[in-house]
């Protein structure tokens, strides 16, 4: 079995590492703080040095960090050092066009860049059932699939480099849109005099039912606003990420665009730090 | 056990009567076009000759059709025969507020009005496995709970007369917006070089899915636009009815609104009585 | 010279009326509170007892009423006295189609039922240089533009009975959705750390310019909200217009839409019966 | 008299020169092709080999180029060669971001740029009729007065350096949305049965009037689509921009960014290179 390793030890890349880990993987990891490696090290991981030490040593990169700057930052370090046959697998949600240049960049030197965004969250991952949605060189993946089935319950081929970055991108258009529609909807059911705690139980099941539903209608509806799972501001990012893309590719995106407004809007009255079930004030607060 | 009646033998009321009938209910039908009723009576149904006769001979009596003014007109037909002690079951999917003035009429004699629009399509009439919105006194709707549970995998009492009308709505403000976001996604991937075919298959069970999602998206990647299953007509229906509600309870829908506007651009250009599928020529065909 | 009637003496009509008598015009008006009438009084107006009073003493009957509700209950007091040849001019801003319903009811007694809705306000109405729209039939129309140029600087023949009320439709689409634009430049310029102060100037007989921006974007930058000259809520009853009428005649109107529902978000914020200048909070003000 | 530069004799350029050589300045200009340069060396102007020539000849360096990344490739070629008191004064539409960089550069060697956008098209240009907003140091503004007297009938002093971008930005997102609304307009118009070539008439010098109500409407009315004086990927180039800067500022645009989803909407379906006048078909053709 090769050897494995895993740049990245944050919220996500803990209980991934800790999956490998635990199915006998031999895992060596590298985070730029290093105290959050130490539980990982217990579990029998090695800490390298650097990234330049996981180039040098690994079959298998795993990235799972912040952002595209990150991922880039993490990429010049490794760069010098990787070697043909060796394979990448970024598990962050970076941008499209930056992934189709570092696979580019990559495959000039026999190295294979997997884009393979994920969706699930801390508990997916810390369960082994993320959904990921990969973009790369078929055989590539395909040999990749035993390792990621220890962390994933459904990978998906999207195609070529950066259609898994693209996908998690629809994805989040798709989640951040019904989460504002779920406000409003909560709020005109309340300025109507329905019981707003009930919608998600009338829903359950049906064609309006979605799991954002089930968690912020209720959540909404009881002005339950802590503790914060997510952030408006992630949402914000996520649809001006969307609407950006969609500029480049040249294809209208209307919802999306209102929805980026919006959760602007709300943001800049002060919960960009905040859950996004408060996006149910900015219907139902007077904002004088 | 009591008698039933039941108006209005269209798609729904048809396999609704027909389970009604399997559970031995006592069962008087009458519809405005009388050979819809002739499978019903085969199995056991009396035919009513006027909607005078079911006022006259039960003790709830069913309503499912197509509108408001079907509602008024058949209810005017009715109301001078009604008896206190009567219940109207209107599944019928209809305006709050005229729902309201109808229950209000109806409490003055005595007479329980129970708005109770569902969802779930012929499919889930005929399975029994419609999904329930029900508004209207509690204890007449707890009376009526054997019967629904005939008809009804899930129930909930969403409150005073009209609840369940606004509930119907919220339901369908989800539904529709949700369709637009999914085509402007679907336009959105194609554009971006990914196979839009695999976005059902890579969402299935994450925050991004939903039901319309698993029926729309595939239809919209293969651009299988028939047999048309329900229409752009109607989900324009349903979003301007959000729009006039919202406008009326003094809540802003934005998302909803613009869904309208997209939805009646889309109606204009030759699609309202297409599938909503067709929605994702409104961003990927030319308009010249 | 033909007998005139006024009827509807308030904020447009006292100052229209007064223009006519100062214009040696015979005139005889009527109003709901008959107070309103004892200025022009002493100018040398008749006061009539009744509107049916004036339907049978004058040729032409001016109306300038609140809304579609007042239209239609003065001319049900009117109509039993109406002679064939007269003509009801219809200052009022009301529904293009109940317009085509009164004047068709009209038409088959020989009365003309001219929509001639204005634009330009008190001042306007004043100073006589209202705009006119106006529909019915042109002869009526041309007959009448003696006594209009008395009122107004601009009229123009728009067509057929309602073409004047769809005309001033438009005119308000255009008004309303300016101010919301105007609303989000002053916080983004604000926020961009330029003076708003500067922008009507900067604009002046430009591209960007426009009577609103020159009212509102000053009084945005310089948050001066009182005296209030018109009110939210009177743009959002003509953008909600709007929409309702683009929906009864099959039109799409996004911009309009949306600024309906921005409208209604500020206004249930709290600022209905505020000036309109105060959407700059919309964009600048927590609303926490 | 100090020197002038002019560097970017395009469409706007040629004209704006002509007018500094017809008020005696002594003229020194550059550009990529140099073909344009000739007519004005007819009227007097020296021709410059390179920018750099200008740099050292030049007290004023007058820049009037396509975007940011034209103005930054020609001042890599200014700037070694620059000398304290100069002032580049750049007329070009870029981002106010880069120009606030390309002004710290500057003030480091004692240089002064001073933003100052136009607006008012050739036709400005060649009448002197030119609105222009201006950001940087004060006292540089003024110096140059009397210079921008020849081409500019109204200068505003908007503030620090990249005001006068901004405030450029601000100019366009009037413009633009109202472009689009005015299509819809004159959508409503038609189907409303209103003949709408009338509407421009009607609304002349009323609240709903503006110059692109009275370029556009008669335009779109009369589906007289060329000569393009200006292009739909303009518009759409500037709001994109507009929704660019307004998230960087952290500023809610709901207007204009609906306006940039509508736009691209018309763009994608082949009217990039279009006038704006065609947007009146993305509410009146039928896109099948
Ligand atoms: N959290 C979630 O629910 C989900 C997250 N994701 C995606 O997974 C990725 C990781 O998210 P998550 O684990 O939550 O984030 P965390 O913030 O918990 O972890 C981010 C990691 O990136 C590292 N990092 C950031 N910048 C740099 C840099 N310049 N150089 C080196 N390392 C850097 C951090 O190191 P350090 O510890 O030193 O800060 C940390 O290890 C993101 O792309 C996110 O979008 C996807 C689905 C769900
Ligand atoms: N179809 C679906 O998937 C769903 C439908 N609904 C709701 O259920 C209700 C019924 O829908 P559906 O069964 O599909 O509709 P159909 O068109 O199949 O049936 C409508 C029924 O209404 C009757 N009707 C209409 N107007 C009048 C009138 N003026 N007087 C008397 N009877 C009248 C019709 O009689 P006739 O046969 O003579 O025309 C017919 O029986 C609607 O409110 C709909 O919104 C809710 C969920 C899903
Ligand atoms: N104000 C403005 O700036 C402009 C107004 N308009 C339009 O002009 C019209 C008049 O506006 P304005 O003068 O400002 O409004 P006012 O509120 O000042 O006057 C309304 C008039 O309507 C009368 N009225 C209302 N309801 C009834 C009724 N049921 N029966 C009899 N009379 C009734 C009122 O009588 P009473 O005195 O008894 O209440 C009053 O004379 C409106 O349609 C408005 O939209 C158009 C352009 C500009």
């Amino acid at each position: 079995m090769s050897k494995i390793g895993f740049i990245g030890i944050g919220l996500m890349g803990q209980p991934m590492s800790a999956r490998l880990l635990a199915a006998d993987y031999d895992l060596m990891i590298w985070n730029r703080s290093v105290e959050k490696c130490l539980p990982l090290a217990e579990l029998g991981a090695a800490i390298a040095d650097s990234p330049e030490v996981i180039a040098q040593h690994c079959d298998v990169i795993c990235l799972c960090l912040t952002d595209t700057i990150a991922v880039e930052a993490v990429f010049s370090q490794l760069q010098p050092h990787l070697k043909s046959g060796q394979v990448i697998l970024d598990f962050s949600s970076i941008d499209p066009l930056a992934t189709q240049k570092l696979a580019n960049h990559c495959s000039t030197i026999g190295v294979d860049w997997i884009d393979c965004p994920v969706s699930g969250g801390v508990q997916g991952a810390a369960s082994g059932t993320l959904a990921m949605m990969a973009g790369g060189r078929l055989e590539a993946i395909d040999k990749l699939k035993p390792l990621l089935a220890n962390l994933s319950s459904r990978l998906t081929y999207m195609g070529a480099s950066g259609s898994g970055q693209y996908t998690k991108i629809c994805n989040q258009m798709l989640v951040s849109c019904q989460a504002l529609v779920i406000a409003e909807v909560v709020a005109f059911a309340e300025s109507a005099g329905v019981n707003s705690q009930l919608l998600a139980e009338a829903f359950s099941g049906g064609f309006a039912d979605s799991k954002p539903l089930q968690i912020l209608a209720p959540e909404m509806a009881e002005r339950r606003f802590t503790p914060e799972k997510w952030h408006v501001k992630t949402l914000l990012k996520d649809l001006d990420m969307a609407v950006d893309h969609s500029r480049i590719v040249r294809s209208s995106t209307p919802m999306s665009g209102l929805a980026a407004q919006l959760m602007r809007l709300h943001a800049v009255a002060g919960y960009s730090d905040k859950d996004p079930s408060t996006l149910v004030n900015l219907y139902l607060e007077p904002h004088e």
